[in-house]
Parts: C-alpha cells; sequence; structure tokens
C-alpha cells in the first residue's frame, strides 16, 4: 500500500474543508489555534511511519486522552472499574447530566465526560500517592519521555470547568465519585491538556494495534485489554456520532474537541489527523473526512 | 480451526445457562417455545458448515428479521433510506417512544422497533405492488426458496401490537411515516414472523460476511452495503446492550425476542445461536454467552 | 360591581391583539375562523350575564369539554378515576408521549390528551350503552338541550388524530386504557367538538362556580366535587402554562385550541372569553390578557 | 369558627400518624429530630392565635425559607427575578437536573432547588454587602427579632451539598447564575436553616394571608405581590404533590424537608403545621392530612 501517496492525495482533498466548522473557543488557548491547520499521520504495525501537512505540530489531545486514562485504569483496577461506570453508548451529548439522573449516578460510558472523571478518581485513589503516574504511562506507552501537559491549557479549563464541576457533584451526590470533586476536577483538566502531534499520537496509540504491545515492544496493556478498549472506542469514542462514524470510516477512533481524532486498524496501523474545525457533534469536519478516505482508499475496514 | 469441536465444547458449557432467563411470553407462540433448547451453527465463507444442539429447529427470527429489511431497503432505495432513520445507538430500551419525541420523529437506527417500522414503510412504497419483494429478497440471499412466515406468529403479534401502533401513529403524526400505519404494522408483523434454523439463518446471512455474496456466489447487496449494515450491526444490533457486547464479544451481532442471535466475522465466518431465554435487555442469555465463548476460544474478533 | 362597563373597556384593550397570535389549522373547520373574532360573558352565581363582541358566536371548545368530561366521569366513577390517572400539573406539552413513558401509562392529570382519553375510557365503561350520555350530562349542566356537536369538526379531527391514537395505543399497551382504541378515539373527538358560544359555555360552567348547581338550581355535581374540579383546573388548566396564568390571572380555568378559555370565581362568577389567536403555549392570547384585565380591573382572585 | 376545638380534634386523628414516614437523615441535625412530633397553630388576620401539640417547639424550616427569599427578591428587584427563573410547577422531583438541562438553565420555579438558588443569587446581587438582609426581612415580616438561623443545621448542610453544588455549577456553566457558586451555596444552606415554631411561622406569614402586611400592620411586600406568590406557592409549593394538595387541601402553601408546612386562605388565616414523617414525595405525612382535616372540618378553600 503506497500510504505516502494516499496521504498525499487525502491532504489535498480534504484541505478545503479545513476552513470549514467551528474551532472550539470556551477556552483561550483552544480559541487561539483557529482555523486552517490539517495534519496527519500514520504508523503500521510494523512501524513504519508517513505524514502530509502539519503532522509535527502539537495540539491539545482533550478528550483523546481518555482512552489513555481508560487503559491506565484497567491496569491499576482490571475489570472493577466496571462497577462504576458502564460501556454502553450514551444516546446523548458528551457532558449531559440526564443520563446520570435516570441511572443513579453510574456513567454510561468512560468516554463522557461524567464517565472519565470516574476513571479519574478510580485512578487517584488506586495509585501511589507519589509522581504523577498517568504522566509515566503516557511516557512508556510511546516510548516517549518528552511527552508532557500544557499548562496553561490546564489553567483555563480549571477556572471554566463549571459544567464539569457540576457532574462531579452530582457523581459525588451519588456516591459513585469517592475522592474530592475539587481533585478529580484538577487531575482531569491536566490529563485533557496533553499535548502531541499527530506522530506523537501515533505512537502513543500503537499498543491498541499491536495487541498492547509500544512501538520498542514493551507490553503496555494485555491482547485482551487492546482489544477491548477498541471495542469501547468503536461504541463510544465519537460521542454521539458513534453509528455515523462506524458506518462511514469503519474503525474504533476517538476525537478531541482540540480537533485531533485516533483510528486504530487492529493488527494493521493506527492513523491520526488533526483540524481544528469541529462539525455540530464535536468531531473534526476534516479529521472525519479524512479517515473516511483513507478507508475508502486502503479498503481498510474493522467490518 | 476446528470449529466442531469448538461449538461442542460451547454446547456443554452453554446448556445450563438455557434453563435461565424469560421466555417471551407476550404473544402465545413465543411462550409455547419454552425454556431449554440450545442450538448453534457455524458457516464459513468457504462453505464449511458446522453445527450443535437444535440447531435445524425452526423458530421465530422476529427482530433478527430488521437486518434483512435493512438490506432489503437499501437496494431498493438506497442511501435514500438515511433521511427518515438515523444509524445512531439509542441508549434507550428497543420500544421507546421518548427519542422520537425529542427529536422530531426521526428513529435513531432500523434495528429499533419505530426504525424498523420506517424502513418497512420505505420498502412498501418502493417495491412494485404485487407479490412479497422481501421474502423473495430473504430466499435470494439464503439461496433457499423454501424459507417462510409463521403465519400464527403474525397473526398473534398483530392483534397484541399495541405499542407498535403508538409507535407507528407517532411517526405518522411526525409525517417521517408515508404510508397508512395499519398496513406498515401488518407487513412488520409479518417480517418479524420469519421462521429459521440456525443453520438456515447462516446462510441467510452469509451475504454479510462474503461481501455481499450469497451463500451460491450470487450478488445480495454491493461490498459497500455488506460492510456499512455490519457497521449498523456492531453500535445498534442489540438494543440497549451494544457497547456490553462489543467488549465481551467483539462481533457485528443482531439478535431477536425469540432467542436467536446472528453474529458476522467478516470475511470469515456466520454464527447463528438460539436460545429461548432472555436476559434483562432482551438478548438470549446462553445465545450470549456462547458467543462469547466462540470468541475466546478462536480469538476471532473485528477488535 | 359594573361588569358592563369593564367587558367594554377590557375589549376595547384587547381587539388589536385579537389579530395577533396563530389559529389552530391542524383542521379545516378551525383553520377557516381566521384571526379576529373577540367575544367575553360574564355570568354571575345571581344569575345576572353580561356580555361583549362575539360572544354569542358559537365556536369549537375543543379541550375546555375534558372538564365536561371529567366532571360526567367523577359523577358515574366517583373517586375511582384517580387510580386510573393523576393530578398533578405535567411539566410538558399537553400531547406529550415522555411522561406516560417514565410514569407506566398513568396519564399525569385529566387535562392533558392522554389523561382525558383516559377518562373517556371509563365513561364509555361505565354508562349505559344507550344514547350518549356526556352530551345529556352537558345540557342538564347548561340548562339548555338545544347544546350539540359540530360533526364537521368531530370528522374531520377523527382523520387527523395520528398523536392522539399513538396515545391512545400507548396506554392500551400499559393495560391502562380498557376498551377499543378506537372508539375511544371516536367519542375523545366527538367530545372535543361540542360547539358553543362564550354565553352559552357561562351557563354551561355555572356549577362550578355555584358548588354544583346549575342555571336553574339543578344539582350538577356535589359540592365537594366542584371545589376539586376547580382545583384540577387551576393547576392543570392551560397546559404548560398553568403557573404563569394563576401567577397573572389568579383564577381557575380552562383554555381550548379553537381559542376559548373558561375562568371560574367560586362563589361569584364565570368569564368565558373567546378570540382564535393562539399564543406559544396553546392559549389564546388576547382571552388570556382579557382574564388578567378582568381579575386586575375588578380585584378578583383566589388569592 | 371554633378553632381551638378544631386544632383539638385534628390532633387527635393525626397523632398516630405523626409516627408515620421517614424523617430526613441527610445531616444529622434533622435526624437527630426523630418521629413523633405533632404541632399545629393558626392565625387569623385579624391578629387571633390558636395551637395544639408542640407548636411551641421550634424547628427547621427548610425549603419553607424558599418563600420568604422570594419575598425579600421581589422587593429587591422586582419582577426582573422572572427573566432568569420560571414559575411553572416542574414535574419533576425537587432537585432535578434534567428540567435544567432541556430548558437552557432556568429553573421551572422559585420552589425548586436550582430556583432558589438563582433567588439567592440574585439577592446577594441587589442587596448591600454589609449585613444579613434577609434575615432583617424575615424578622421584619414576623415583627420578631429573636428569630435566627441554627447554625449547626446550616453547617451539616454545607457539608452534604452535593446535589445543590451540582446544581449551582450547572447553572453557572449556563450563565444564569451570575454570583460565586461557592457564596450562594453558603447563603442558600444559611437561608434553609431558620429556625421557628409554628406559631412563629405563622407570624411570619402572616403578610401573604393580609395583603402584604406584617401582624404589626406594617407593609411587608404589595398587595399584587403578596397575591402572586399566593399563586406560586398554589401551584409548585409542595414538590411534585402540587396538583393533589390542591386538591385535598385546596390552600396554597409550602412545606419543608424538616417535617413543617405553611398553609394560607386569603384574608383570613395562617395555619402551619409540623411533623417530621415525611412522605414518598417529601411532605409531612401528619401535616398534610392535618391541612386536610382543617379544610375539611371548616369548609375553607380557595375553590
Amino acid at each position: 500500500m503506497d500510504y505516502t501517496a494516499i496521504l498525499a492525495e487525502i491532504a489535498d482533498e480534504c484541505r478545503p474543508l479545513a476552513r470549514s466548522g467551528r474551532v472550539a473557543d470556551y477556552i483561550a488557548p483552544l480559541a487561539a489555534v483557529g482555523l486552517g491547520p490539517f495534519g496527519m499521520a500514520l504508523r503500521t504495525v510494523e512501524g513504519e511511519e508517513f505524514s502530509v501537512g502539519d503532522a509535527a505540530v502539537p495540539f491539545s489531545i482533550q478528550s483523546i486522552a481518555k482512552v489513555l486514562g481508560l487503559a491506565h485504569a484497567m491496569e491499576l483496577v482490571g475489570d472493577d472499574i466496571w462497577s462504576r461506570v458502564g460501556r454502553e453508548p450514551s444516546g446523548t451529548p458528551f457532558n449531559s447530566l440526564v443520563q446520570l439522573e435516570t441511572e443513579r449516578g453510574i456513567p454510561r460510558n468512560p468516554m463522557i465526560n461524567a464517565g472519565a472523571l470516574v476513571v479519574v478518581d478510580a485512578t487517584l485513589a488506586a495509585a501511589p500517592s507519589n509522581g504523577d503516574h498517568l504522566l509515566a504511562f503516557v511516557r512508556r506507552a510511546a516510548d516517549d519521555e518528552t511527552l508532557g501537559y500544557d499548562l496553561a491549557v490546564a489553567e483555563a479549563e480549571r477556572e471554566t470547568a463549571h459544567g464539569n464541576r457540576a457532574l462531579a457533584h452530582l457523581l459525588k451526590a451519588y456516591g459513585v465519585l469517592q475522592g474530592d470533586p475539587d481533585a478529580v476536577i484538577d487531575a482531569y483538566c491536566r490529563m485533557c491538556s496533553l499535548s502531541m502531534s499527530c506522530a506523537e499520537l501515533c505512537r502513543a496509540f500503537t499498543f491498541l494495534a499491536r495487541a498492547g504491545l509500544s512501538p520498542s515492544g514493551a507490553r503496555v496493556v494485555s491482547p485482551r485489554h487492546a482489544k477491548r478498549i477498541n471495542a469501547v472506542m468503536l461504541t463510544c469514542g465519537v460521542y454521539d456520532e458513534a453509528g455515523d462514524f462506524a458506518y462511514r470510516v469503519g474503525l474504533p477512533a476517538k476525537s478531541g474537541v482540540g480537533g485531533g481524532i485516533v483510528a486504530v486498524l487492529p493488527g494493521v496501523f493506527v492513523a491520526t489527523v488533526w483540524s481544528p474545525g469541529l462539525g455540530p457533534k464535536g468531531n473534526s469536519l476534516a479529521g472525519t473526512m479524512a479517515l473516511e478516505l483513507l478507508t475508502t482508499k486502503t479498503g481498510a475496514s474493522i467490518f
């Protein structure tokens, strides 16, 4: 497969769309990015790397980090995590409180904000108190000790996190959140501020295409966990657009409000794309189109 | 892969569970089946067939027929079908009216009752009025002219279809249903009364594992449609248990209240299982366990 | 109190508003009325009658008839009616199905469509099968044997009653409706087609201002029932605008989509108003303003 | 009317029920009260006072204080308060978040927690920063400078206010709450901790029966506001039981989770009752029965 040529074609076809959509503007550091950038990278399980456009520019991965947080929590507490969070598509927007109220405080899945807060809470309780174990996990997954947070983003998130604070207090009211809501919000905002380029993201997610192994071959999660995290991404990874995305793209994927999307073809490759203009459901417009073109042009699909 | 031995093991492990759960009892013909039966069949894309237990006993496929109805409609009206029905997981039970009311009468997906009614309505409008085009389609997909309805089931469904009649009239009130609600209900009840054995179901669904080809190699749907129907099954096929099923089983699948489940591993096999005892979300208990064991024992998974 | 002068003032102030709002147009006979008419009548418990404008023009009383249906049902089956319908404000539009689904098919109150269907069902089951007992009850309440249905309205309602048929079938699915949904819909559409002028409506509702007695002094309902029907009107009578109406007008009242409103000051008067232009919640715009002016100018209020 | 004898009869009939229901136990000071107490007081607009049982024992008035908060806010900011809070019955429990989400953060009415938080927020913004203006207002309404908070209750509320904090942050996320959520929660918890006996409550609410005048004849609110607050109490004062309460009791009323209820017959009397055992909707069981008996025995009703 000539991925170099395919990525070049995709970039040509998607660049006009990279000027459409709405950039997330609820915090200044995201708003400052603006419409326009487009980058894409692909990394095969054999280690070949391809990229096009702004694939080396770091961006705020935002909700994509929820997958890394889940993988970390599953390693720490195993299947116990599922006693406090479900794994069903939500049928409602990512930040909805309605579902929590009708289902006694158990978030539908770990990819919506409420579920990610529970995952963070579980991780805080299970990890030793010294150091930042999530960041260590992410660096290990990516074989890259230079990865880190964008603390200006983390601070801006913290200041405007009224909706997430509402979720955290509601989870606390139901007894589903065990720690202090403020501490959970702090850790959550930090997690979402992880900053990576498309190329770096490909390496950090390689374990999901490679049955749990990092680029260097180190074990990140078990093969069973890798499969299952892919299943959770497919049904819950792109907010309330999971069905449409599976229909059009046909790959497990996770998006972030910063405009990034990671997609996995198990056993074959990880593909990442970044373009900040979002569609009505909060997923990158050009990014979704790029992944649809990728699977159309390569015939890649899990179906 | 020694499927004969694997199916035998699975049957041994699942038979005790075949005595658990609740048999659908809203109509007499389903209630009469009772707990106990267990059958399973598997058919590879190369045409090898394996089975165990009650795999040759015909049963009411019920909602499994919604997949055949959708495939038929996609051939008749193409992508236009998606202007009147979504393809997102619903996050609510299969017969919910709430979602329709909040989303202006557009059913979330064609696997819930409201969506299947719209699919039937579209098919009635598009097909020539002579003959039963759905049944002809199903027979063609299965290469089997003997397949047919269980008219006692169809009649019993029709008499107790108050909930579905409520859906049909609501869809009509929103202008989403175009035909006569009573005619749509009749066709829907007939479709759900299709009667097949596990072995027959494997053949009828072969086109989804074989890029659109029937057992005899005849084209049933396009490769593109085959992929996309699998995507819809994965995100919406087992009611409000799609995420859990994807996590545990990892295959696109569709269940019916008669206790049947069809699962597809694209390019490899179709597996079907039947056991009437249902779990709380309406899926066969022993059937779900059997498919989970199948993917565990064979390592099969789309993830 | 110089009601003649007060009504004249009110009419002057409201006539401009009688050209605003939206006339119900879901059936031709209502759409044909058009914007413009304004009539108002007031009848004291002593029997004095006052009117202004189009107070003698008959109009379709629509949902106002639900109060008469409830009064009739309470006389027939007493407090048993409350085992199948609640008496709480709904917090949702008058034709919502959501509430039924979350509360197991028990309509919130008899003033929303679902509740009125249950009331009609109970009445059909309790009344002898000969003759039209509801119409006899209404004529007795009003001391007027000439009152009757507008059968063109009834027929048009029946043809477009998809939303109400959805409610009836859903109620039937829950076992809350006991009779045949089609028969209940027929009786309901007939009831809503009752045709009266403002002046006639004042007489038909006199029993609610006069502790259960008709204009001629005949007993229509018990004093206890009269009070309680007033309470139901106050909390549930003007759809999802009950709180605002109580705040601004301060009287128990019931509105209809034909543009009529009846208001009761227990022990003092019945006031009725008709103007077809409806506001966003389905209540007559000029009619609501007229009643607000009436209570402002007279100091009348139950509070 | 021999109120002394009537109150004695009511107390006899209600005392057995005072041992039923569930005492609010989410904070220790409320749980410590226990089942058993029953007190009732009645004060006519002429100033006659009657009481029976534990009518002189102070208790935590809790949500009853929301009426005083609303009256205070209406004096401070007038009708502007209604731009940020509705006045419709909610159709949902008092602490629901669902309604906020579907109605863009505007609470349905000032008697549910979300609405009361908005009222407190408006008051904090409008009142001069020196001193406790709400407490001054309450003392003025009651002509009683000794009234005050139970600070142990206020502190316990603050510590367990996760659900209310969720509401406050959600309101902040919608921009409906303007101040700091923590400051609003503090003031809200203090307001709910007001401690009064039945006899004191009768005096503090006299202005609602007396067209806005306190026991001493001082103006507390305008006559127009007094009427309108009574209207809000009738449609929204007893949580999701407003319709049933209006039907059975027929008076504007407000209940609190401490087991108190205040009812008003405009122009005639204020009646208060206290008994901590709550029914399923959060209203005092014996208290509701006592008020129903009061209106049955005296014929008092606004209907």
